[in-house]
């Protein structure tokens, strides 16, 4: 039994376009500790990083830099066979332009995550998780880079000598292995604003979810994950947020901020 | 007479795309003290901005951000008419794009230069000219803008405490009043080395260039520019190059650097 | 008194881009007989543009290209100082694009109407209309062109010999002289559907509308824009339909289709 | 022996984007009879488009679309793991761009070969393949896909009734397999002009090819690509071109053009 007292709540934020409005930030970043902001390459128009920064900066929210693979038509969640150079050249890119924003409206970033495709991808991916660690390490080797336990992407980080966040998520079902169910299998994803909660209290507590199967398996968490762009999804990070205030769990940025 | 001793020279890099090359930057960042790299908006892609970065940083030529507008297929010489709000956060973005990258290989962003449209947009136009001036004083006050003497730009810049860097064309024909001859007409281009060497070394110690119709117009110069993507722009570059060097002009950053 | 007994309604869809959804397609599809899609240019991605001409096949709602400038992040409402060359070749490209979708899907391109920023660039710009007369007419001279009455765009169209469409707005307030108010000025926007939907019957049936000065102007009109992607845009176009069929007009495309 | 007395040439042409050029357009289109036009995904702006097109008109060779993924960073050289009615979409949309441009400057789409990384992976990947074979069938199923022998693709064209043209390529070294060796591999591309038009020779007028071992490989050949955008490609082209004549082969295009 962990009995952890605090945890951080992330989300995914700034995925507007232009005249293409995604998602309620304002609302999530009433919620959650730590706002993954897009980058520009699969989401989030300079102007819209611009406003998320400044609003995350007022609400003391941490900043992290949601570097995707540069395909807006995709959103980022079409796997693309990128030399390593150019996905490091890719993510120092967007890493400084996301930065230099934040810096200018009262914050900065303060860690890193891979978004949709990319993220999948550098769970195995040794090339490509390796090329995001390398740019990760160029730019601020004090970055921490927040992702999927047991990922090469986090192993070569630690490897690196970064810091590293180990995250779940809240409305996904897991395997009797501890990996995601995929989206492509039925009762992948948790609907149940309640139920959705509740395994979060557990997560976080004890230290344990219940896979599909019905085991149960162990983890160990340093950041929660609750999506942004679907309907309910204000209404689940809310119930999450309040059972674990209830559970007495304390709600924080990882990054201490 | 000015006599002047020392002076900038720039030129624009970083211009490739992809597959796309453009321009001879290896032989002009042996020439230029200042480089204008452009910031993936009307070109330059990130791994070219890497390598032109660590290239720049090798040879210790000041790096400056060409920001421009977000037009790939019109290399930013297509006037687009944004609201100020949006054209601050695009300069914003692509300044801390390409500062990202250069301190990650060994420099810095010194300065900013508007590119193309963007450019001859600024000399005029009151609302774009104090978003860009507002998108430096927000990313770093420090940062100097270089401009064409006379320019909305660089009067917006001195109103708000920026440092401004006046720029002379080496290969570009005059007006009686000082400003540019259009490209639309006749002799607006100067090809001859040899011509356009001696008038910058004028411009430069004598403080006067000759106009088109034979009359002499007096110039303050802190920054030549030498065009890259022409074919014979080294072969001008070298000229000027060498004639400065022959007249006991420094050729040296305006950044100090 | 004009008695018009038919009248044609078009509303912008096929607005979506990726991830990013954009206006109730489906809803206008049922109350609109021209359906203005984009082209990818500035909305519109390949995958949106099958399900919109299919839908709008099984409907026989008539296809219209919305053609604009090549702008997603600024949704082409920005106005871009293209060399009428580039415009042209824009046009055309967008134009073949959207029809071998729509003829792949059981209808095709029968008239065109510019988008945005290039809708109102071309109701003066004469070297832009000229383009994309131009382009129209090297695709098919068969199709027709809408567009703002008293426009260049138009007076060009028929001076190739192209058959044009005037067009009036809805939901837009009128000038004493016969044009929009403004989109800055107050009330330049009507929201109430009742006060749109007897405008419009005027409109169509005695041809001619109030301005905003209180004086009655002369309009005529081929078909009437509803806007498809502010909220209440449904309920206006239904309000509209209602209305129209009411008063015993046909609502039917221009086309004839 | 096959003692073929026709073969086709086919190169890949309109591939500059705005500012930046590549390849010798102008001196392939007289060299070769089957012209593979970018369609804008992954290089090839419409003013290019419809410079390219005239031209090939003009000279009466055969206009392919030559589709790709949509990545002009990347020049469509990197995979994309898109959805199956994604592609079928962005084909589709390609493929009515190029030939609307062609239809309204003399000429037509008259064959469709994927490029670059698509190209590649339509040799095994059945459901890329068979969504480019649906795209082409439902624009139009008298279009022959150029590609590979032994292909996904061409199997899955077959299967769907189109016409379907096997290609060689003049300056690639052969496995004993009859597949191309890897650009990775040392020698896999053949950079002496007369060794490559000696080999096109051999494969046109004998049906066989030297593989990397020495082996005599089996090949049937309708088109033989010859690269348009490496230095030397012209000489190349040239080489081959006039080694043909010399063989009594006609070059004439496979669709008759």
């Amino acid at each position: 039994m962990v009995d952890q007292r605090s945890v951080d709540l992330n989300a995914d934020v700034g995925e507007s376009f232009g005249r293409w409005e995604l998602g309620d930030d304002d609302a999530l970043l009433h919620l959650v500790t730590s706002a993954n902001v897009a980058c520009g390459f699969h989401a989030g128009d300079p102007a819209t990083l611009v406003a998320t920064c400044s609003t995350a900066a007022e609400r003391g929210v941490a900043v992290g830099a949601q570097v995707g693979y540069a395909d807006l038509g995709g959103f980022g969640r079409r796997f693309i066979d990128m030399a390593p150079e150019e996905l490091y050249a890719d993510v120092l890119y967007q890493l400084g332009a996301l930065d230099g924003i934040a810096r200018s409206h009262g914050t900065a970033v303060s860690y890193v995550k891979p978004h949709g495709a990319l993220y999948n991808a550098v769970v195995h991916h040794e090339e490509q998780a390796a090329a995001v660690v390398r740019a990760v390490a160029a730019y601020d080797p004090a970055l921490p880079l927040l992702g999927l336990p047991g990922s090469v992407l986090l192993a070569a980080a630690a490897g690196r000598g970064l810091r590293t966040v180990r995250e779940a998520f809240a409305d996904r079902a897991y395997t009797p292995a501890g990996t995601l169910v995929s989206r492509r299998e039925p009762g992948a994803v948790i609907h149940d604003p309640d139920v959705v909660a509740e395994r979060v209290v557990r997560m976080v507590t004890v230290g344990e979810v219940e896979a599909v199967d019905g085991s149960v398996v162990t983890l160990e968490v340093d950041s929660v994950c609750v999506h942004g762009d679907s309907p309910g999804a204000v209404t689940i990070a809310r119930a999450v947020r309040e059972r674990l205030d209830a559970a007495g769990v304390t709600v924080r940025a990882f990054t201490g901020g």
